[in-house]
């Protein structure tokens, strides 16, 4: 059975701007974030350090960055889906604008991640893509224009609501982020009281100059908007 | 400083033939192997297991099956260099058939593996690739005919001599392997015996009926090639 | 304005079967049949060709394999739009299963294909695929099985009639092709009158004993169904 | 038999700057410099005006900016070595850095180029690429820092005689031509006299403000540098 998700959420991804130890110590502070401010985390990490941030923290839950579709057998510098399983992860980042896939590639693969039961977070550039990809059911959308991936510029509100719409109509399930460009706690707020089922941010957060309080005080944000939706719909 | 290789020595990987514990399991029967032996092993490992293989064995020579160029910063799937080093990985296969790279990419990997002191092991597929490849200077070249890789057929002695002097008379000092189609003991001693600094093996060894039994033969292989070349110089 | 297909139609490829002086012939006789039968005919070739056919025909659509959506500038081997339209082509085959694209350059390419008032052939694996694409408004759609391509074997009609309802529930002024193993003008016949806009064939034609009058032969099969579906609706 | 080149030549191409017309205007022009001034020139063209372009114009060497090794059959936008061969194309350009090739697909292709008589240009980025390359054995080797393609900066003088030194060692057959960065006549004439069998330029030409003139006296300079270098060896 694949991981729940509880809604709000928050995504952080290491990318390649630390490695190593760096890493354990970024994840730990994540879980302890998500257990003080009692929110899901979802939390990408390069294949070498799967099993060890799995390992390591209690409440994290753990993506790899990309995998390939095929089955056990050739294929050395392959991704295998059961070899990230086994590591520890428990979903999969697909069509990242910095790993673009054929289509054909992302709906072999979220086939491959559901028989494994590994949630998949699958990337969109415009609206139009985002539509197309909700065709093949993720569970997450992560509809970011690739101009504004670590860039420090955010999406606009009308582009945000737009582009939930525009994925909700096709399929209500598909949970659906905005990530592209968040650099502050305010942004993480105001995407989730916009309507966002999650928000995430890698690069604002990890060249920031305090990134675990940066990020300490985003999920913290998602909590918040959180609360505050709880008492609109009171 | 790099790792020093003493010759001959065996290589194995395991490709995507088997994940998780299973991989262990054959690190550690390799890592046996190597110390009752004698005999240097490179164990090629994916990403998600580098870090528990290099921790978990004593004398294994542990790569990674590719790597990116990329410094640290963007590319969330990419690569890094210093996120293999950290994990523990002592050098790194490039240009394998199953993960073939632009020729660009692989000088500047090289480039990027001299700079950590990370191994290059560079596969090639004629004897005009592999003496390209040995312009680029790495540490060992593996130059298997691409119709032979899991194929169970083997080179013939022609071509592994004649391969190992077109190599040799760019640059002495890079060490030659033979690996494609190999699938026994015996083919382990006679590439050895034929000059060659090395063999290798993966899908030989882990589509076999026992493949810890054949994996310390081979290793044996080695030793006993190498005792039988010592006799035959004195 | 694009160029305006009246249903059914037919399609046919090249591929690199045949080239030079052949291509040209081959696509004489698809114009003769286009006529003689009074039936579109979509015919796609190889770029070296594209002017030439052009020319040399009176009612053929010209399409090319594949294009880049890069502006003009730069990008020495990339296929520029512009170029395309200048030699002559009305379209653009995108996403065949022998060149998949990412869904990104998909997207971007339709866009610039708009632009420029080329038509989109776009390709599609699954019915999951079709639906993705069918977002992404296309002019024509072409479901085919990949395991089919080339293969002498046809999709069954089941296959047929869910991918046209799951397309045009979407769109439905996309128009869908079969073409999927196709080698037999009967076979056109039964697609046209399930209900597919179209029929195409390229290996089942150019690896037949008599190319130029199996081509002939299916065109008139489209018309011979046109027919019978109006009686039909009579 | 392939095309012989008479040294000092001049290399042009088209690149994606212009299409259509502008291309047979733009060769026309450079057919005639040819001719006015007695010295070969290479025309590397986009694959939809190869036939054309070598139709009209009668001393042009005309190449294909890239191609695959397949062979005829499938591979519907694969660009097939037989159909360049028949449009009119003399030569390839491979690897560009625009284009740029595994070290596989570099040697294959060279191979079906021999087998077909096409010309081999290939291009390189550092020297030990250009030395690896070398061991391929095309005709022609441009080794042009990447980072200098279209920049309008040029190479200095010891990187072109370190290159011309570092190829000529391995086989002293290639031809060698510095064109990263040329933007004038000057230049042109500065490196055949500094010993390279050929200049090139695209960009430095089609962004100028009178590319017809610019080249022309391009490939004035290319005879004189060759008058000048036969009085220097009297």
């Amino acid at each position: 059975m694949k991981v729940k998700i509880r809604t709000p959420f928050f995504e952080t991804s290491v990318k390649n701007y630390i490695y190593g130890d760096a890493v354990l110590e970024y994840a730990r502070a994540a879980d302890a974030a998500s257990t003080e401010h009692n929110v899901d985390v979802l939390f990408v990490v390069p294949y070498t350090e799967i099993r060890r941030v799995r390992e390591n923290t209690d409440r994290l839950i753990v993506l790899a960055p990309y995998m390939d579709s095929l089955r056990p057998g050739r294929g050395i510098a392959d991704v295998l889906p059961e070899a990230l399983k086994a590591a520890g992860a428990q979903g999969v980042v697909l069509n990242h604008s910095e790993r673009p896939m054929t289509l054909n590639a992302i709906r072999k693969t979220i086939d491959r991640a559901n028989e494994l039961d590994l949630l998949t977070f699958v990337c969109a550039d415009t609206i139009a893509e985002a539509q197309a990809l909700a065709q093949l059911h993720p569970e997450i959308l992560n509809p970011e224009p690739t101009e504004l991936v670590g860039s420090g510029s955010v999406s606009d509100m009308r582009y945000v609501k737009e582009v939930i719409r525009a994925v909700k109509s096709i399929d209500q399930s598909i949970l659906v982020e905005q990530a592209a460009g968040i650099t502050t706690a305010q942004q993480v707020y105001d995407f989730i009281m916009a309507g966002s089922d999650a928000a995430g941010s890698a690069s604002g957060i990890l060249t920031s100059v305090n990134p675990h309080a940066l990020l300490n005080e985003m999920i913290r944000s998602v909590s918040r908007a959180r609360d505050d939706l709880m008492k609109r719909n009171e």
